[in-house]
C-alpha cells in the first residue's frame, strides 16, 4: 500500500522543483510549467527520496488497457532530472524557496526495464532514490508504481545543463 | 549526408510495419495509426536496416531550440519494436502485404545515451540495426540523427507481446 497516496493532501503542500526552474528552462514537454501542451509533472522531496504522481491521459496507451512505454520513460526521465536538481541544490546547502537558483539538469543516459505492463486509468507514482552525487553529475534510481505494484524501473545519469544548451534558451 | 532524405519520395513508397498491425494493436501513442492524438510514426525496411522519420511538434521541446529527451526515447522505442516486428516477420519467411499476420512486439528493456542535444525544428531520422533474433526476442540498435548528426543512441530488447497483454485489447 502506498503511503504517498494516503497522505496526498499533506504531501502536495511540499514544493515541486519544477516550480523553481528559471522561466527559460520551464518549457520542457515533460515537466515545464510553461508548456501548456506538455505533461507538467511535479517532483518533490518525501521522507525516503523524491516522488512524482501523474495520471496518464486516455490517449497515452500502448494497447487498450495499458500505458504507453514512451510515457513511462518520459515520466522517469523528468522525475530523475528533477531529483538530480533537488540533490545538487541540497548538497550545496539550499532548500527550495530559499532564494538560491535551482540547478537545471539534463539526461546523459537512461536505462529502463519494463517489469510488468503498466495499467492505464490509475495514478502513476514514481519514487526516486539518489545513488551518487558528483560535482555536476547525479545518478538516480527511479521506480514506477501503479497501486503499489512496481511496473518499470529506471536508472538515469543526469548532469547539469551544459553552457552550450543554455545558449539556446 | 543522409541518403534517406535525398531519396525521400522513393523510400516513402515502401510499406510501414505499423500499417499492418492488427486494429486492436494500433492504438499506441507512439505508432498506432488509429491514435489521432499520438505520434503515428512509420517504420520501414531500407537497404541497411530500418528507418523512421519524424518531425517533432513545436511543443516537443526540452529547452527552447532542443528536442525533449522523452520524445527522442519514445521514437527510438516504437522504431525498435517496429523493427523487431519486421525482423520476426522476415525470419518467418514473410514480407509486409503477403497476408501473413505481423507479430506485435513490446519493449522489455531500453537503454539510451544522449550524445548531443537534438536540435528542434528539423526532421529526425532513426536508423535501426537488428543485432539478435531469438524465438520471441529481438535486440535492436537504433540511432537518432538530425541532418546526419548522431544525437541519441538506443539499445532495445523487444519481445513478442505476451498473451496477458493481448487479453487487454
Amino acid at each position: 500500500m502506498c503511503s504517498f497516496m494516503q497522505n496526498r493532501d499533506e504531501k502536495f503542500d511540499i514544493k515541486a522543483v519544477q516550480d523553481f526552474y528559471p522561466d527559460d528552462f520551464s518549457w520542457c514537454y515533460g515537466c515545464g510549467r510553461l508548456n501548456e501542451k506538455g505533461l507538467q509533472i511535479k517532483t518533490r522531496w518525501d521522507d525516503t527520496g523524491t516522488v512524482t504522481e501523474y495520471l496518464p491521459r486516455p490517449e497515452h496507451m500502448a494497447i487498450p488497457g495499458y500505458v504507453y512505454g514512451g510515457l513511462a520513460v518520459s515520466l522517469i526521465d523528468c522525475h530523475s532530472t528533477g531529483t538530480a536538481s533537488l540533490a545538487l541544490h541540497r548538497r550545496d546547502g539550499h532548500e527550495l524557496g530559499d532564494g538560491a537558483p535551482v540547478p537545471r539538469c539534463v539526461t546523459a543516459s537512461l536505462k529502463t526495464d519494463f517489469l510488468k505492463p503498466t495499467p492505464l486509468g490509475k495514478p502513476i507514482l514514481i519514487r526516486g532514490e539518489i545513488r551518487e552525487v558528483g560535482k555536476r553529475k547525479v545518478v538516480v534510481h527511479s521506480e514506477l508504481f501503479v497501486e503499489g505494484v512496481l511496473c518499470v524501473r529506471g536508472e538515469v545519469v543526469a548532469v547539469m545543463a551544459p553552457e552550450t544548451m543554455m545558449g539556446g534558451a
